[in-house]
């Protein structure tokens, strides 16, 4: 980590973030301004001006960092960083990890990392792109981390239920749900999903 | 029932079926392509026409049928009669017979009933209403017949587990839950959305 100078420390002005740091956060709202259109829009309706409108920023900037429309909307339709975070635990606490990491994806960064294959009807052939990557990067990782009779299966049940908590939470709206904390939903629904990871 | 009769008896044509049975075909095709279009587009970008030719009819015909636009839309973002056939079940038998009918709504009548809601995003305000309705008619309704401490949580997570079970089998299309008879999908989820139902 590079140290952080507060340029003015008598004020209360937040201090300055080091550059590496701008262009990650820049970045990272670029991806979320292309998520969210996606999950509104069909892939070929979203123009570049759009993307850039909504996060604040310049289309040659988005080029600058991703190259082409392409290339940022390959990046938006991986899983893979999801994937490494949703799965980052032991097999046998695993179940309460996924859910745990689902809801604060939801209520504290605002993200629904693996719930964007719901939108996957939108985009026509890149929804098959968007299947694919989810079945290899979600699904069969998974998979290859349990034991035991039909873990393929297993792991496609797993995720479903997960997808499930997600839509009732982030897309449905669930009142009492959302009136939960989020330890007393792992309580309730962990034991859920880890009865297909270890059965 | 009225009795059918086949106008050429001697032929392999199907026979004719009676006007009543054509006219509620008819209306549910209206619905399935309403249903179809407002999964990838929003409300107020749809057409009568466009409802009508993915239907194979005239636009006036779904006038005849839905009075106008607003109210097609408005009985297809109804939940109702989807979740009189979902809830109707025993409580000790609920879990399995939700899970059958939400598969067999996807494998042979082409119908995902509760599924719409995860198109809500793309819905704007007409979203706000998919979600009130799906709250009062499905997770609520379900709320009524629990017993047992947290019964509107529970159902909302009963639910949750059904859209999820919907969203890789219909939406993810996970390719060994749809190598699965639903027979044994039913043995192995059904217990899970049993333990929130009659914990």
């Amino acid at each position: 980590m590079s140290t952080v100078t507060t340029p003015h420390p008598g004020l209360t002005a937040p201090p300055a973030a080091p550059p590496r740091r701008d262009a990650e956060a820049t970045k990272a709202a670029i991806l979320r301004a292309a998520r969210y259109l996606l999950a509104r829009h069909a892939h070929a309706d979203i123009t570049l001006k759009a993307v850039a409108d909504r996060a604040g920023v310049s289309a040659p900037l988005i080029l600058k960092y991703f190259g082409n429309k392409d290339a940022l909307f390959a990046r938006v339709m991986s899983f893979e960083s999801d994937a490494d975070a949703l799965l980052d635990a032991p097999l046998e606490d695993l179940g309460r990890h996924m859910v745990r990491h689902l809801l604060e994806g939801q209520t504290q960064r605002g993200a629904d990392p693996i719930l964007r294959i719901v939108f996957a009807p939108l985009q026509g052939e890149q929804g098959d792109i968007l299947r694919a990557n989810f079945r290899t990067q979600v699904s069969d990782r998974l998979a290859e981390r349990l034991t035991g009779p039909d873990a393929g299966l297993r792991a496609e049940l797993v995720v479903g239920t997960l997808l499930g908590l997600g839509v009732m939470y982030g897309i449905a709206r669930g009142t009492r749900l959302r009136a939960t904390t989020i330890d007393d939903i792992v309580e309730r629904y962990a034991p859920t999903v880890q009865s297909q990871l270890t059965p």
